[in-house]
């Protein structure tokens, strides 16, 4: 893999698999790099964040390469041990497997400062992901949209999972997407909750996008991948770990613009799903359970001691995400809201799409399009100019 | 009655039953004529407190008897309204009624100012009670108690249920004095959940404090006298009526240091208690519930919309009502909590009173009430000078 970066012809062939097919915005080489660095870091490794800012990630890993090599004691004691802890995995086809992977199972890689790149990702400063591999739509991480985590414990009870189940399609049937961990609990209700009313929803794995962890959720996990993203910044072929299942979360929170436990117990791990989005200045909210149940206690916690939002309703958690009420009323006016997602998911921010081009991706009628996108444009979803219709920018 | 305001002796006489035996630090005129204005006003007349506050209660009710009789028209309108609305009620007899009815059923009268009376009550400012009737233990409702309102939906569900006995019996054995209104749901739950525990308990009536209501907590309410204190700002023999009970709620707030609602309707009564405990900057705190309950509506009102600190337990409620938790540490050292409050109840603020004086006082043997005053030194709960035993400034 390194060979390529000093080829960028041969890079763009081996990365023309896994490349979205509409944005070349990027440098071959820069992708590349970004391949060989997922596969030498953990994710979350701030050293080479900083080291990819800094050079770039092509340069960047050619001088970590050069002092790996060359077994440099750089004066840097912190870059000292980072070259110790990439060096094991350096060699010539390091990453290969993952874009190989990738490209067999057609999970595309979005890199940063591209068209796709989920800029909301950019907040996590050096410790954003170096790349995202999504499989499934990568338009459904766009800027355009507005996305809710729901997540919760592992070990939920039947209150928890009616309530994801519930705020998730209400949400998802209004256009929110719906992000969580595809884990068992309150996760997975959230997905299926969003799948039912075949609304938007991104899982976030811990492992890699071709792996569906939990093995008893491959079922839904495919679902989501066909009907909305899975995506993961690890690369293909990655088992998950405790490490990577705690990193992710802060992927979760960065997606979206706030995040709400549905119910976790006193030290669960969704509350570090909640720390990262407090940390990032996003929307925090809990719901409340009976306080006779453990399975609450986490909620309950957030709510006394971290200022969550005390949601009781979908209606909640849209004034948490900023959703004024007149919005979700004028979309409620469409006889099935499946349709007003399923052309917003048509739709792109930075495309401009023709009704009959919309029409053939949301496999609606076009005289049907044309009605919602005409309902759309009143709440500002949708936009219109001279070279089509795109999403809108508050859509 | 009106006669008597100008024969002290006469005053003093017919009060006899009424004033508590050792305090007799009021006027017997001004306690009359209070007697007088409780009967001619209805709870929470502004302007007839005023009046009492610019005149003291006597002259102000001799000016208002004078203007009634000559069916002045003064230049302020709205004392004149005032006159209209006090004039059909006042009689040669008015208060006698309650007067005679307290004093047959061994119910004491506090007035303002004098050492008995609750000096919280006085945040109302013009809209303070005008005298407080008491029937059981006055000494209850002295300054030296941490008091914590429990209220709630009448229409409670068993959740609610159980956690108002809990938090109850919990905080009434660690000595708070739990306030409610003794309604049917979250109030009796609160009452009986104190009582079970031998623990200090204050019910407020919206009728007169001799009629027991509702009719089916009869026995409750006996019991709340007999070992607690059930008061009334409204004359003895007055039915309650729904200005009364909305009135009822601005004593159990201002009695109390923070009131919490257990469990609440969207537009439960107990909300207006919550406003009330807001308004006269007590704490306010609501225990969360199934989103799904409409019976905890209300209480997760108070949370997203009143900034309600959201209570899950006991040690919340001490947190809200400032109490630490290592004052509640040394009172669990003691085997029963019972002798613990059995001893502090035997105690005044005021009153200095020998260890042989708290043990006929308590029913205690001398041994175990000096153990038990020992601990409460610890606490801050009592306090030995060269008179005596007294309650301890934060007991």
């Amino acid at each position: 893999m390194i060979h390529l970066l000093d080829d960028e012809g041969a890079a763009r062939a081996a990365l023309s698999g896994v490349l979205p097919a509409d944005d070349d915005s990027g440098s071959p080489s820069d992708a590349v790099a970004r391949i060989v660095w997922g596969a030498l870091t953990e994710p979350g490794d701030g050293l080479a964040g900083e080291l990819i800012s800094t050079f770039g990630p092509a340069e960047a890993l050619r001088r970590a390469a050069r002092d790996i090599d060359a077994r440099a004691s750089p004066t840097d004691a912190e870059y000292g041990r980072a070259l110790k802890r990439w060096g094991p995995r350096l060699s010539s086809t390091v990453g290969a497997d993952g874009l190989r992977l990738a490209a067999a199972k057609g999970i595309r890689m979005l890199v940063p400062d591209t068209a796709l790149w989920p800029t909301p990702l950019d907040d996590l400063g050096p410790h954003a992901p170096i790349a995202l591999w999504v499989r499934g739509d990568p338009a459904l991480l766009g800027s355009g949209r507005t996305a809710l985590a729901l997540v919760g414990a592992r070990a939920a009870t039947g209150y928890g999972d009616h309530v994801a189940t519930d705020l998730a399609g209400d949400l998802a049937g209004s256009g929110v997407t719906i992000v969580s961990g595809a884990a068992y609990g309150i996760d997975g209700s959230a997905h299926r909750g969003a799948l039912a009313v075949g609304g938007p929803t991104v899982a976030v794995l811990a492992g890699g996008a071709d792996r569906s962890y939990p093995a008893g959720h491959t079922g839904m996990i495919e679902g989501i991948a066909a009907r909305g993203a899975v995506v993961a910044e690890s690369p293909c072929g990655t088992a998950p770990s405790r490490w990577r299942f705690l990193q992710r979360n802060r992927i979760i929170a960065a997606l979206s613009a706030a995040t709400v436990v549905v119910e976790a117990g006193w030290r669960s791990g969704s509350l570090n799903t909640a720390g990262h989005a407090a940390a990032l200045a996003r929307g925090l909210g809990a719901v409340p359970g009976p306080v006779t149940s453990a399975t609450s206690a986490g909620c309950h916690r957030l709510l006394r001691e971290y200022d969550a939002e005390c949601i009781t309703s979908a209606d909640d958690a849209r004034a948490l995400l900023g959703i004024d009420a007149s919005g979700a009323a004028e979309l409620s006016g469409i006889r099935s809201t499946d349709d007003a997602v399923r052309v917003r998911d048509a739709l792109s921010a930075r495309t401009a799409r023709t009704t009959v081009e919309v029409a053939r991706r949301s496999g609606m009628a076009v005289a049907d399009v044309e009605a919602v996108l005409g309902l759309l444009t009143l709440g500002g979803d949708a936009e219109r100019d001279a070279q089509g219709w795109r999403l809108g920018s508050r859509g």
